[in-house]
């Protein structure tokens, strides 16, 4: 990778940690660069439309990692360790960072999407992607497609919900406890299904 | 109410408010003292913590706001009735402030709790209250007590995380959806335990 390009990638990763950390309001350029060790003139050489594109950017970065997650899972296995691995992944991330990790896409989202088209559009997209993926992946385990589009729009709610309360409570029980009744929701559709 | 009274009273309304719709980071004291028609000097008259007590005391007001209207809720009505009573109320907050508004603590909990005790503290509260009024009212309905907490979580966290789709989606579908679903289990609780 050329260095331009290093520099670009080191901002926006930094960016993605920051921004799902501190959110959209907390977090500033010039902490994203000095944490990048990127040279303070690079923000608008890489990003020329400034904090917005970078927060849109790292959001959908985000967006497509979780989204990586989810399209492995729904391939392979049963409903159970699906669910268990995607509510593990989360809860690393939360005991990992001492709760200052969630969803990476939550707090810029509510923070951000009243006034900026863009950055709101980026989050839209990822929790579409995320959305369509968990239906999918319902669709393969025999779920028809009606229930299983609502089934999706309930188990994101479940999760982004889930997340919001172990990060304020220092406590993993939401996340585990949301995951429980979610296998139950899928397993019980499944059932009626076949 | 006194002058003094009338303006602490104003400005934490006007707080609510745009916590509410901007976040902690997004709103600035000087816009809240501004919007609230309040001298400068009276935020560290009436609010001697600064940013952070105004955040939390609003937090926690919003919180006892929403915290009536379940406890009211869970008192009277059936199941399918008080929560189509709770998505109602959300509905129209988010319909009538063209999805600014939402879940009235979620945005500040998320930005702030990681860098304030205090308002994490305040934070967790209101979480910890509704929580507790939602198994209440799952027990008041002859849910057994275990399920009744398990089953708080999984609503609040339904709701929680419907509430940000919406706002991000600027579509109250996911929390249409949420709502049906909740119904759903607590109908099935509430059989099982008969």
């Amino acid at each position: 990778m050329k260095k331009g390009a290093r520099t670009r990638q080191q901002v926006l990763e930094t960016a993605m940690e920051l921004f799902n950390q501190q959110g959209y309001h907390g977090t500033g350029v010039n902490q994203v660069l000095a944490e990048a060790s990127a040279p303070r003139g690079s923000l608008y050489f890489h990003f020329p439309g400034g904090k917005q594109q970078l927060a849109a950017e790292a959001v959908t970065a985000s967006g497509r990692q979780v989204g990586e997650l989810l399209a492995l899972l729904a391939d392979r296995v049963e409903p159970r360790e699906a669910i268990a691995a995607i509510v593990g992944y989360f809860e690393q991330a939360l005991v990992e960072s001492d709760f200052r990790r969630g969803c990476p896409v939550a707090t810029v989202a509510l923070e951000a999407s009243a006034e900026s088209p863009e950055v709101r559009s980026a989050c839209g997209a990822a929790y579409g992607l995320w959305q369509e993926q968990l239906a999918e992946g319902l669709r393969g385990w025999g779920i028809p497609a009606a229930r299983a589009d609502e089934l999706a729009v309930v188990a994101l709610s479940l999760i982004e919900g889930a997340l919001l309360l172990c990060k304020v409570q220092h406590d993993v029980t939401p996340l585990r406890t949301a995951g429980g009744q979610l296998t139950a929701l899928v397993e019980a559709a499944r059932t009626e299904a076949s």
